[in-house]
């Protein structure tokens, strides 16, 4: 049980954090209950990335993916992960016991939705079903620059124009495909002149899908029709992929059991993807694992601004109380053996 | 007669020049043949308005409108105008002599047509009617940043998605309106990052028709389709103007003249109007102007690659020695008053 610990810059105070506290919590409201396994609270370094360029490296150690080159990656003031790891008191050559042994049942986290999908549903907590998967890619498209005034539209190879017909696309399919979040969140055209015509504009595409095939047919569709605007337009498109993340499931008997455990705490169940990534899907590469996602008033985060409400944090402290009890009531839980 | 001298850089040899130049040989070939009116050769310095960030100052003197402001205004080494005109040998307090007597006929300018249009009708010289009105604007989009993955598509307000239906908007407007050139050389979304809906789009505007009335009731519909894109996405949109500047209509006598003039060289004579502006339309706040094209290759201009078709220029020679020659023979002409 647990979350991560880092921040991004600018952050909120419940990103990763809440779901720590939240656990220690739980264990401190079982007043010395015994229950027929043991519970660890973890708090992940470096889920987010940001100061070593690379997500992820607290729950890396636990699935035995801490290598050479992770160590050995430096921060902006030139410190390196192995560096950071002594100055704060430990050894990195001893990283390999942190891995998890196979006796180890499941994992669980409790997290903010960092999403507007519980607040717009007026429920409180919801059931990750799965991590999407992700493509990041930049298209490319080369038409012809030239003079704003003195080329008739007819005999224009515009390539923002391309662009701008290419984001629509890109919006009006996944708003048809149920599931997707496709996003253009950047885009130049240049020379990027008020009075002259585009010759090249360059936009980026974030894609996520909870089904791996799901993504890929929007994708091949997306660089499909990338390719029939531009041919249509006269020119040239390019696109080089930036990232590929295949989909995360969490194990189906926990979300099964969360489940059962929001309903019991008085709330209406939602199954959910997640959007974003978390330690949960790294953990689920060794051990059983699934996450709780408390409501994220106006879905905000990664801003001062985050939030959430007392009563939610009740709820899902509720809620973990009767997973807990369900549990150690499971034979089907306890005689689980990790694939670790 | 005449056209102008100063450059943009990393330009061509024929913009401005070659219309000072093809002056100079047309004269150079009548000989010695007395005609009933004098004729001067122009060179105007810069009407790109590079040096000093403001266009036409060469042809702004000769009809009075270089003020206190203009002189003051210095280039990037803090160089003013007054000081070039001094360090070039000139008295700047004597710039009101340059202004045109009230004598004056008429402006003829040779000028290379830097777009598409005459080589795409397979014609050496056009006769330009009126050099187009232009507006140049910047509209913002503001809607809301947001998670690409943890955001669903019905709950977005993605700024750039609102621009890019804006841009093809533009595009679909301009192609169905003739004589409409409208352009978006410039789109910025911010915060701009790959993973990141965006929050605000701005987009340039630069819109251009030889009819004031037409181009001003497609801005007024394209700045509507601006806010219903805006208002059906729950975001808001401003804009604000950076141009405005009204079309010139060229002399009807002179353009007429031009037009069988260029007849009687073999040509088939187009009427066109200038996407670009030219020292023609500030000498038509005084005298009657009228300007005749050459095509340009690829109309490409402003790039080292710029070029005429030798045989072009021979065309261009003959038409104007037939102009002189019907000039010289048209009462109407001699009879006119300069309106300076």
């Amino acid at each position: 049980m647990g979350s991560h610990l880092d921040t991004v810059p600018n952050a909120g105070a419940f990103d990763g954090i809440l779901g720590v506290v939240l656990a220690v919590g739980l264990l401190q409201s079982l007043e010395g209950r015994k229950l027929p396994f043991g519970i660890e609270v973890v708090g992940f370094s470096e889920e987010e990335g940001v100061r070593f360029g690379v997500p992820f490296i607290g729950s890396r150690a636990l699935v035995g993916r801490v290598d050479e080159e992770l160590l050995g990656r430096k921060d902006e003031r030139g410190i390196s992960v192995r560096k950071a790891i002594q100055d704060f008191g430990l050894n990195p050559d001893e990283i390999s016991k942190a891995m998890l042994s196979d006796d180890v049942l499941g994992y669980i986290e409790f997290h903010i939705e960092q999403g507007p999908v519980l607040e717009n549903l007026g429920r409180p907590l919801g059931v990750v079903e799965a991590i999407v998967g992700q493509n990041r890619l930049e298209f490319t498209f080369s038409g012809q620059a030239n003079h704003a005034g003195t080329t008739p539209m007819n005999l224009r190879h515009d390539a923002l124009a391309a662009a701008a017909e290419w984001i629509l696309a890109v919006e009006t399919l996944a708003q048809r495909t149920s599931g997707i979040a496709a996003t253009v969140g950047f885009v130049e055209a240049k020379p990027g002149a008020t009075n002259v015509i585009a010759g090249e504009a360059r936009a980026t595409l974030d894609i996520r899908h909870a089904s791996d095939r799901a993504r890929t047919e929007a994708l091949d569709e997306l660089i499909r029709q990338a390719e029939s605007i531009a041919a249509r337009r006269g020119m040239a498109v390019k696109w080089r992929m930036l990232l590929a993340q295949h989909a995360v499931a969490m194990d189906p008997f926990l979300t099964q059991q969360i489940g059962e455990a929001i309903h019991k705490a008085g709330c209406d169940v939602h199954r959910m993807a997640s959007g974003a990534g978390h330690d949960a899907m790294i953990l689920a590469e060794k051990i059983p694992a699934a996450m709780i996602f408390l409501r994220t008033p106006g879905g905000i985060s990664h801003d001062p601004s985050e939030s959430v409400h007392v009563d939610d944090v009740a709820k899902a402290l509720e809620c973990g109380h009767h997973l807990l009890t369900q549990l150690a009531a499971s034979q089907e839980f306890l005689g689980r053996t990790c694939r670790a």
